[in-house]
């Protein structure tokens, strides 16, 4: 049976363009901080990767520190500093973040001081994108990076999260963007690496995928990729409409990322739904890949003010370039008459 | 000009077996949260991986989680536990502990309360190896693991840190072996990978070569690889002794890794001998890269009781499988001549 891959929220499938950098990288021999030829070596391709992922986010001029994940990214950047947040953002940035920020129906996150808030551009779930005040302390810009355009440097804030494998990079290496003149505690001390920022041989297979990823992402973007994929987007949604009666499309109505959906079936469960999907050769996700295992009513659709029965029984479908309108389809066709034997059954 | 790279305790080469695995692990498109099968899919290179890596470090039945470095290791097993340590031990320990264990003149620490100490089994510098006491609180095996026998289980210690890239895997990648049972404050939150213990989606690709270098470092190992490199180790000793009147030879008499020379040449600098060695073509390294850039006296020199200067007139030459005999000669011909030349230009 074909599978399709519709869980790109969760992680993506790895660039070509990573992958021969990665190879290519596999073949440096020095350790970054040593200072003959074959450390210099391993240097220059970090600093080159430094600098892919820089222009590609609009931060040049920025410091940009390497780091194992967008999560550890969050520890870094949010840790000890008191800040506020919203049930919206992800486990690791709320982890370090008092949660005391309103959401509204349609997951608008109200950013009284945008000097002492983590706000996300974009959540995974349900792909809301938010209008991010200019200078606030960290926006975790982990799920927008590559998908839409913006600037880290235009945004003024602090701190900026972003991980490779969200844009077709490898998984386990993220980054920190810093303003200028922005420190931060330390977190992973013990060495002079990135700058005395974060201590430890740098992961350079890792980082040359994730610059090579990263500047791909952007010529794609340039290039209007992801608009096509919102028009498939935008199929998937009419079809499953058309199909289907009292299916909720959240976040319908605010500004979104161009490859999610997520929807609500009342009724159906979502972990039920992703495992029905699964055997019909659909990989969807129910809630964040990172929470998962606990299957749990969604806290971001808590927040936006679904009940706790509907916000456990959504289901996010994210799509990516090479997805097919024929996929899409016969993803709702199957989706939406599973649903609606679901309702018959259970009626 | 060939390049001849003698400086393995600061990063190896890549093994083939890394390569491949981590090749073949490009190609595996999920996240290992995620429940269908496309997740299921790499939660299974992530603990084949974790089995191989057990398995290579005799820590059957311990809890292995994977961290970005030993580095990071080193934080979750250290940080706000107290624990005491030498000035032997690498940053990446002492960040975390007070160094007030003594050191005597060959490296050997005195470690009165195990269960309250974090102990290297080898140094990286010097190579000495500890005898370590049963059940020390963290036993760095960064520098050991790979190059000679031991078990962690043996070892009963709460926890032991490696990492891939000293063994022929790729930089990176580290991870903590935990006896069963033994708790640490979690450093990275927000998801629920590696038990709980680590948070972050996994790097896959890096977990899969860190696997597989493990076993074949294993495999090696057993097949008395390291006792030809240490044969050859003992070459170039003996080389250089003959070539040169005052060099001292760091360690000599104690247990030493078999691959490890840490020489002081006095009178001469060994930043310099760094450089001028790396234009001769050889990349050798004058105490642990991770500090490198700041050139200053090894802090694990002094400990052992050498003065300032001529702990800032050491080199380490690490070697590894393949380096030849023929290179080793060159080298010493080499090291030695310039030595001479330079006591001869400062008698």
């Amino acid at each position: 049976m074909e599978r399709v891959y519709l869980d790109w929220n969760a992680t993506t499938p790895l660039r070509v363009e990573a992958r021969l950098a990665m190879i290519a990288a596999m073949d440096v021999v020095g350790n970054p901080s040593s200072v003959h030829a074959e450390g210099r070596g391993a240097k220059a391709v970090l600093e080159r990767a430094r600098g892919q992922v820089a222009q590609a986010l609009g931060a040049q001029g920025a410091d940009i520190v390497f780091v194992g994940s967008a999560t550890e990214g969050a520890a870094l950047a949010c840790a000890g500093r008191g800040l506020h947040c919203s049930d919206v953002e992800h486990d690791a940035v709320s982890a370090w973040c008092v949660a005391d920020l309103g959401v509204d129906a349609l997951g608008a996150v109200a950013v009284p001081e945008p000097g002492c808030a983590a706000v996300q551009l974009a959540n995974s779930e349900t792909g809301v994108m938010q209008e991010l005040a200019q200078g606030v302390a960290v926006a975790d810009l982990t799920q927008a990076f590559g998908k839409v355009a913006f600037s880290f440097n235009w945004l003024e804030c602090d701190a900026g999260l972003v991980s490779a494998h969200k844009l077709g990079g490898p998984k386990g290496i993220g980054a920190v963007a810093l303003r200028p003149g922005v420190d931060l505690a330390v977190q992973i001390k013990g060495g002079g690496q990135e700058m005395g920022r974060r201590a430890g041989t740098e992961n350079i297979i890792g980082i040359a995928g994730f610059g090579a990823a990263a500047e791909a992402a952007a010529r794609d973007l340039a290039n209007g990729i992801w608009e096509e994929v919102a028009q498939l987007r935008n199929i998937l949604e009419k079809a499953l409409s058309a199909q289907t009666n009292d299916t909720i499309f959240v976040g319908k109505g605010a500004a979104r990322l161009p490859n999610t959906l997520c929807l609500i079936a009342p009724g159906w469960k979502g972990e039920t739904q992703v495992m029905q999907m699964d055997l019909a050769g659909f990989a969807v996700s129910a809630g964040s890949a990172c929470s998962s295992g606990k299957v749990r009513a969604s806290r971001v659709l808590r927040a936006m003010g679904f009940e706790e029965e509907l916000a456990a029984q959504a289901v996010r479908i994210s799509i990516g370039p090479g997805v097919t309108e024929d996929q899409v389809l016969r993803f709702a066709d199957i989706w939406a008459k599973q649903y609606n034997k679901h309702r018959a059954r259970h009626a």
